[in-house]
């Protein structure tokens, strides 16, 4: 590591600390609007954030260095830390009265969109806080989508880079092109959260949950403003206005901007989708149906309440009607498993990803036909493309390394004292950033109060490993990313 | 499909039920000497079996058609299932009262050296069954070896083709050298029973207990004659005696012959002896430390019962000497992803194997290198080989399957209406071939008794699968499988 490159990336963080920081305004004003006292809690840490990085920034500006590889996965990794303690300072200094293992845990809750919480008592407090994680929330899901449309295809990581030619669609240059793509994306993603907005409101949420509730929507993270998730609001409109918008962000953002840029329907022809909407079309019918042949609901209620109880864990939202875990073993099975899947490419969503799904099943059938005529060329599609090996390759070792990671968390929970299924599910929901796992604890009523440090610790980096494509990180445990 | 082939496959699967009509008599002379009824079961059933075998060969005998890859599929199929149903003939016919799905699990549990039974009360059992059970699994061992050293290295299943090399170290012929290599193994299987009998009579079982335990520790099948397993003997010695046997016949047969014709000590430094005895090494050690900290058992028992116990799973034989799911929650975590990992390639022991786990790991971290410098060539090695990319390719199509079949099987468990933990574990047991799970059902002193009989053969599937390594058993469903 030479001295320019980290001088470098010190700036660019320093420069993300400087916009957070400024973001802090907004909940400082909200907590002064209702007259909380926490104002000053998020104007001093306004200004102690924003002190610090313009300081920060100001010493190592200076020429860029070549932008390389392996900058670009120290910057990201960067980026991501920053983020994480620059949330989680306000929520430390508030009067939550939290350690900071347990802040840097929400605030990693919030901007990986995960929505896992370590508050009880949602309900009672100050409206500043509760903005604060909604924002979180919603700023992480830019986050996630810049990174899955421009930073993962350069970096390689995980097969996204077989994407890279979906923004193709829209410009030449490159570089005129990001910027093209980047205003378009915006423009895009606050019309679906004024959309968002405007839909809960009218549905009869308050201003101030429909504006929260729609950040936490459309950024697929599922944080909320009271302990009982939607189940506070007792509606069935609000459960199909959520299930819809949570599918929506699911879906790839460079696809939704050819569609609306464009007016290209035939861009919602991309095979993930396909399969994306399959499964959570089959994960919330078999719950749906098992729920009412199982316990006697209704067959509209009980799709009503599968159909958002399995887009939210299917979206990598995790909003919560009821306790989907009552309905029976069938639904608690479902939804551990659901809760692998995640959503499409360049969404807010987490997950292994409707996409590899897709390329996974058919190397196994071009793998099987192979085992029968060795000498056939089976290629592997998706959709009319054909995948090289290269991104194949990306594919399986995401695969494999996402179950690793899962396997060795559970066992380091399950020494930490959490029975199997609270062991095994906390550590795929936080790496899915998907938010409740199941057993009593963390179950879809339950939440991470009871957690201790290292546990949260344990599975912040979960959310983080998984926000990352999880290759992003493990670069840095190989030695030659350190040498010269 | 022509009919010759159709022919030549029936023609050898008579013959193969002929062996196995034959080898009734054992327990059938079992029975007359210990003076039990059931030996006219055991007789009728080699008549039955015997007859029918003897008129189908005759039916079919005629010139051998060409052997190719989809001859080479389907008869692999066909014998494991010949053996399934000739397996379970005496035990739905003897006065146990099991429905034809009971017999049929408890036959495929044998044959594929699985070990869950169906069978409360094991010791008022008649010693001819006993002897079916263990025998079933002594031959199901054979049967593994010879399809894992012979015929999956031919049908380039799960790359397994990449071990085919090991057997040149024996000869050049290549049919010279399947004889020699038969009888050689043979030899060594037979050789390595015997001692384990001797040791285990020496240490004070019964004769017969001997010999049953050993054809079960041999073949790592986990079959017992005693409801308590291994507790009922209460001897550490014992406990010892089998965590001996149960690793070696995790080994690959091919190197224990090569160290046993040729003295050859070097054979051993294959490296996925080394990551099977290292990770059966830190389970153990971390089970025993933790049931040491955590319940106050004197370490050198502690230790024992933890080598015995995680050796057991490892190598997915299945015996228990106590319930170690009561030592607490991490030793129930490690004991349900200690089932998925398994012994060596061409031993009797199942689950996803040690060599693949190194290869998977080697591909990982040359994949990391490759994001890092993505022009370098890194090649993914195994020891001073470099692995091709149809192995990694191989490897990577048997993990994905493996755990996909895993994931949908827990669900179908689940809805049969099974708690978590025991839908889970009941279906990654039966892949492995391991025999208990966890949660109190089919945990260490559990079995499937209270299982119904579409649950019961959905777990037969996966034990079917799993022995013959997943995608022997998947081309059957593709659909050009079946075009001539």
């Amino acid at each position: 590591m030479n001295a320019t490159l980290f001088r470098s990336v010190v700036y660019i963080a320093a420069l993300c600390g400087l916009y957070l920081s400024t973001a802090m305004l907004i909940p400082a004003m909200v907590d002064l609007y209702y007259g909380s006292d926490d104002w000053s809690v998020f104007t001093v840490s306004a200004a102690l954030v924003g002190g610090l990085s313009l300081t920060a920034a100001m010493a190592t500006r200076g020429p860029p260095p070549a932008f390389t590889k392996r900058m670009g996965f120290l910057l990201v990794n960067v980026l991501w830390a920053v983020f994480s303690v620059v949330g989680a300072i306000p929520l430390y200094f508030s009067n939550l009265d939290l350690t900071f293992a347990q802040a840097l845990f929400e605030s990693i809750s919030g901007i990986t969109t995960t929505g896992s919480t370590v508050i009880s008592g949602l309900d009672t407090l100050s409206r500043g806080i509760l903005m604060w994680r909604g924002l979180l929330a919603w700023l992480g899901g830019i986050g996630i989508v810049a990174l899955g449309l421009f930073v993962l295809p350069f970096l390689r990581v995980g097969g996204v880079s077989f994407f890279k030619m979906e923004s193709s669609d829209i410009g030449d240059k490159p570089f005129a092109r990001i910027a093209t793509f980047t205003r378009a994306f915006m423009a895009v993603y606050v019309a679906i959260t004024f959309a968002c907005i405007v839909s809960y409101d009218v549905a009869g949420m308050s201003h101030f949950d429909a504006i929260v509730h729609a950040f936490s929507t459309v950024a697929t993270a599922g944080f909320g403003n009271h302990d009982t998730s939607f189940a506070h609001f007792d509606s069935l409109t609000i459960l199909w206005i959520s299930t819809f918008f949570m599918t929506l962000c699911s879906l790839p953002f460079s696809i939704l901007i050819v569609l609306v840029v464009k007016g290209r329907l035939d861009a919602l022809r991309d095979p993930q989708i396909l399969v994306f909407l399959g499964y959570i079309f089959a994960f919330a019918l078999a719950a749906g149906l098992y729920n009412h042949l199982q316990n006697g609901i209704a067959l509209p209620v009980a799709l009503t309440h599968s159909f958002f109880n399995f887009s939210s864990i299917l979206s990598t939202t995790g909003f919560a009607s009821e306790d989907y875990t009552l309905w029976g073993p069938f639904a608690v099975a479902a939804a551990f498993f659901a809760t692998f899947m995640g959503g499409c490419s360049g969404s807010t969503a987490g997950g292994i990803k409707a996409y590899r799904f897709v390329i996974l099943f058919n190397i196994i059938v071009s793998g099987l036909k192979r085992l029968i005529y060795p000498n056939a060329v089976y290629s592997v599609r998706y959709g009319n493309q054909i995948v090289d090996a290269d991104t194949q390759r990306a594919v399986f070792l995401f695969f494999s390394a996402y179950i690793f990671i899962w396997a060795i968390g559970s066992m380091a929970m399950a020494l930490a004292g959490y029975e199997f299924a609270t062991a095994t599910s906390s550590v795929i929901t936080a790496l899915s950033n998907v938010g409740p796992g199941i057993g009593p604890l963390i179950g879809p009523v339950g939440n991470f109060a009871m957690m201790q440090d290292p546990e949260l610790l344990i599975l912040s980096l979960a959310m983080l490993l998984g926000r990352l494509e999880v290759l992003t990180m493990l670069v840095l445990l190989v030695p030659i990313f350190w040498k010269s």
